[in-house]
């Protein structure tokens, strides 16, 4: 290695991130249920604006956390996020991960009736019959499909992570899904990403199988 | 679709992006042969410090389609980032996109050296005959190695994408890449990511096989 820059291995460099990004958090309130969540975003984002734009349900965490401990899948509006998400944690959990943004079912689907694959990949989500989490790092259309869903009574997720990232109907769709009765974590604002979907799903991963840092 | 919000599709949406994201640009002036690959980034994390950290070395951009058009492969050192290089516009030029980081041998000479996965995957894409393009969202050390086995002659690769996230040897790490004499789009200071690797690479390929907005 680089004789500037002293070699560590992954497990030492994330918790030295961690105790740097808890030092610079300083007086930063962050209740300590949210605590894993907020802090892994940042760790993944090297994004302090999360500390504020980060919202829960109450009980939020918790509910994940019991919900990947009784086997719940994640089904991910992106192969991105599907990508990040710690696979062999939630296996491990008797959970898994789908994304069906790239079935040809949904793309046909999609195509027929004008709206987008994220929508239709939510339809399919609800045809699932596990404990669910939803996690949407990209799509608005998705988290506007998904309200839709829950008000008609065809899907009910443990919990929603809301997280998509951009310009345009983004903002809206996160305030939309924090008013279904719908347990959910959201990044409030035009921010977010599929490594924050990620990110969320991993800390409660974490959380769930006892991993420590 | 959800009465309060207009229904687009991807499309539209991303042009719409793209239009409010160059308002809010404003004056900050951007070098137009940066200019493709600066919004990208933005409209993938919805955040206007890349428009100040973003550093090309001159003719970078250039360098990059040039190299995509030629049939350049992508190596990325996360399975996220490889999921978010749009792997059919990189086919249709003749290349492909490569993560090193599950393999098993990756796996096995990084735990015998005590090194990281992610230092043993870019001496593997060093084995590589094609023309490379390197793209780092996540591991400093793949940065550091890169730069030793560009100093021993090993890998010449033809763009250096370095945008790892973090908190530790991550702003080194870009520091010391864009001191090689390799063409570099670089993330200066923390912030970078998968998601920024991936938009930088994708950018890239639109210009390269002349997709448009």
């Amino acid at each position: 290695m680089n004789g500037k820059i002293p070699c560590m291995l992954p497990g030492e460099i994330e918790k030295q991130s961690f105790a740097i990004l808890t030092e610079e958090l300083g007086q930063i309130a962050i209740p300590p249920e949210h605590e894993a969540v907020v802090k892994r975003v940042i760790h993944t984002t090297a994004d302090f604006d999360y500390a504020r734009t980060l919202c829960f349900s109450p009980g939020a965490v918790a509910e994940g956390v019991r919900a990947l401990r009784e086997g719940a899948h994640i089904v991910t509006d992106t192969q991105m996020a599907r990508a990040g998400v710690s696979a062999r944690t939630l296996q491990g959990l008797g959970g898994a991960v789908h994304c069906f943004m790239g079935d040809e079912d949904v793309a046909e689907k999609a195509k027929a009736r004008g709206v987008t694959r994220a929508a239709v990949s939510m339809e399919k989500a609800a045809e699932l019959k596990f404990p669910l989490i939803l996690a949407v790092g990209n799509a608005p259309t998705a988290l506007i499909r998904l309200s839709e869903l829950i008000e008609e009574g065809e899907i009910s997720p443990r919990l929603i992570i809301g997280v998509p990232v951009g310009f345009v109907n983004v903002v809206e769709s996160k305030e939309i899904i924090m008013n279904t009765g719908v347990p959910y974590i959201v990044a409030r604002g035009r921010k977010g990403g599929s490594g924050v979907a990620a990110a969320v799903c991993n800390a409660l991963l974490y959380e769930a199988s006892g991993r420590t840092l």
